[in-house]
């Protein structure tokens, strides 16, 4: 017995990698800063588990494919107030922006199409796209060059008649890189003109800072066919656990075979719908709280990384990931242990720092490595000073 | 800007077709009586919503992308029970049972590769088995055959370098056909000789009637590496919604592929988990009394069908299906409405009885349609009544 092709050409989760070893140093009673995942540790909103409690019938029947009506009516509500004008009929519930991302990429992608990225990007895009028979084609960006991907000859050079779509994750994880709305228009232009779809992963889009928002690629009427809005409560609500995301697009081709992705898997778990109802109709003002804490962290996280020595990196415009360079490391020794590459690093860290983090190769650019500042500030001041004072013994 | 060939190779479920047309007239004020999904009225036991409200974390986290270790303790504890030694890094948590089924297709199946089913079958395996790249060879079988496909010749008779696996659904859906120690036997003896992956779909599990039981795939210590047991918590424990299935394999290759993609997606609804170990904990004695409640119900069916003229059928031996030929009736006109096909006979029974099924060309037999008996006996009494004095209209 053989196993496909496509699964073997899949990883396993590099940012998951390190669980195990998180759990053991745990379960040895040491305390492990888990910086490795992108898990906040906000509370979930109250109003989540009210709703799921409130629940009162006895039977916990299927729910309709799309997604039940009061989620549906509550998404169109949230993006209502952003300015967009989807109705029912354009959004489509999933198990978390995941399950998006996978019915996405079967419903556009034949053996050898290609999807352009920037890069670094999130691992698990590699993932969905491999498994509908694609192949990523990445645009390199770095820190020194403010992680720009939205320049004409980038994207054009990297165009073939295989292209089927960008996809873009804005704000970045894990750059944290914010579109401008010039860069926004230059990326729409492009679709426009090439008949791509535009898959916009936009689920940090709260977590923009410095005074600065973003706009929402959903607001472009002339693309409304091209543009495909892949949306979760995770991020947003501190609800990853709930699994709740969902796809938003006027294309009604798209929308229509998508659906039979979605009755063949039946619907989506009934109470976590009911829950992220809740979370829709919470008032904007959330938001805003929100996104003080995330900026706060922020904050600290960069302050804490301007005192570690050899560590270069691009401050995040938004999302809440650090993508710092660690490569200067690199062939250095405590006289135990010589670190080689971020994956390296980032295992060192965790073994004498019990700091979780993730090796760069993994997004793309082995001379770096992601930590999620999800975490309390505490947390993220406590790892920083460890992450010095292990990195501090490399020579 | 063009889907991908899979998604346009992939259909509607004809299942869930039905469901505007009922919603149609439930919005009328009509009473419609719903037997074309498999979606039991049975009270959702009491522990699953009792442990969700007990969940008392402020953070609703991610799980662990292989499953939250007290329901993978609680599926160990429950296969123990039935006489498999499965072990917990022997099972993956997934959702529902769709979910199950697609992660093995796209874990087995390259372009072209072929996996043998008994026909008539469960719908929704197309596309999971189209999704990945694959293609059914189906064995058909009929009512007046007993449903038998478990025959040397028949299934090695379709045997050929692409084939994979043999798919079993036991108890079938929709046939209800239960199979024997021997054709058990049999099918074991085929996937070990031809190095097949056996996908073992046994959901219905504990409804086998006229006091009779049956073994499980999972049984077989020489095929322990060709079986793959799908399982979910939907139709056992009257859980549709929360979307609880799993995967049980001693292939440890396959299992560290699959991981592959449980960690892409993360991980599956905590709450959701949360409940289902405690459905697994149950007292076995729960199925007792649900056995007990299916088999009243399709002997209620049975006597009703009795009654009405032009239907043949299989008496189901197990799950909760009907499925009747009704190819009689092709032709026959109420003098406005003509029946081609079981298609245009189900949504005669909608529309002028209120009772919905499923035309059988979804499944593979075009000459019959389905029907579950998975709702109360008073339904199904009524509903059989309206479905006798509708037909009986057709000359």
């Amino acid at each position: 017995m053989k196993l496909s092709q496509k699964i073997q050409e899949m990883e396993l989760s590099p940012i998951r990698k390190f669980v195990p070893y998180a759990d053991q140093a745990r379960a040895a009673g040491k305390k492990v800063y888990g910086l490795n995942i992108g898990q906040p540790d906000i509370k979930t909103p109250r109003a989540f588990f009210d709703a799921v409690q409130n629940f009162d019938q006895e039977v916990l029947a299927y729910a309709n494919s799309q997604g039940i009506p009061e989620l549906l009516e509550a998404l169109v509500g949230y993006y209502k107030r952003i300015g967009l004008d989807f109705e029912k009929k354009d959004l489509l519930i999933t198990n978390g922006g995941s399950e998006a991302l996978s019915m996405i990429m079967t419903a556009i992608l034949d053996p050898g199409d290609e999807v352009i990225m920037a890069e670094p990007f999130y691992t698990n895009y590699k993932t969905f796209i491999k498994a509908a028979g694609g192949n990523i084609v990445a645009i390199p960006t770095t820190a020194e060059d403010g992680y720009q991907y939205a320049v004409r000859e980038k994207i054009e050079g990297v165009l073939t008649p295989k292209t089927k779509a960008i996809a873009i994750i804005n704000p970045g994880n894990p750059t944290g890189k914010v579109l401008t709305k010039e860069e926004m228009d230059l990326i729409i232009d492009i679709v426009v003109k090439n008949d791509l779809y535009l898959i916009c992963d936009e689920v940090y889009r709260e977590f923009v800072y410095d005074g600065k928002s973003m706009s929402t690629f959903g607001a472009y009427k002339e693309a409304a066919q091209n543009v495909i809005i892949v949306d979760s409560v995770s991020k947003r609500f501190s609800a990853c656990g709930a699994r709740i995301g969902s796809i938003a697009s006027k294309n009604e081709d798209l929308m229509k075979n998508l659906m039979k992705i979605c009755q063949a898997r039946l619907c989506v778990p009934t109470l976590d719908q009911v829950g992220s109802a809740a979370l829709y109709n919470l008032d904007p003002s959330y938001f805003d709280d929100i996104k003080k804490e995330y900026e706060y962290r922020r904050n600290v996280s960069v302050e804490a990384l301007n005192e570690i020595e050899g560590i270069k990196y691009g401050v995040p415009e938004g999302a809440f990931y650090l993508f710092p360079k660690c490569s200067s490391f690199f062939g250095k020794s405590d006289g135990e242990t010589t670190i080689h590459n971020s994956t390296d690093l980032a295992m060192y860290l965790l073994e004498k720092g019990h700091v979780a983090t993730v090796g760069g190769d993994a997004f793309g650019d082995a001379e770096c490595f992601r930590m999620s500042y999800a975490t309390s500030d505490e947390n993220i001041t406590e790892a920083m000073r460890r992450i010095r004072d292990v990195l501090a013994k490399l020579k």
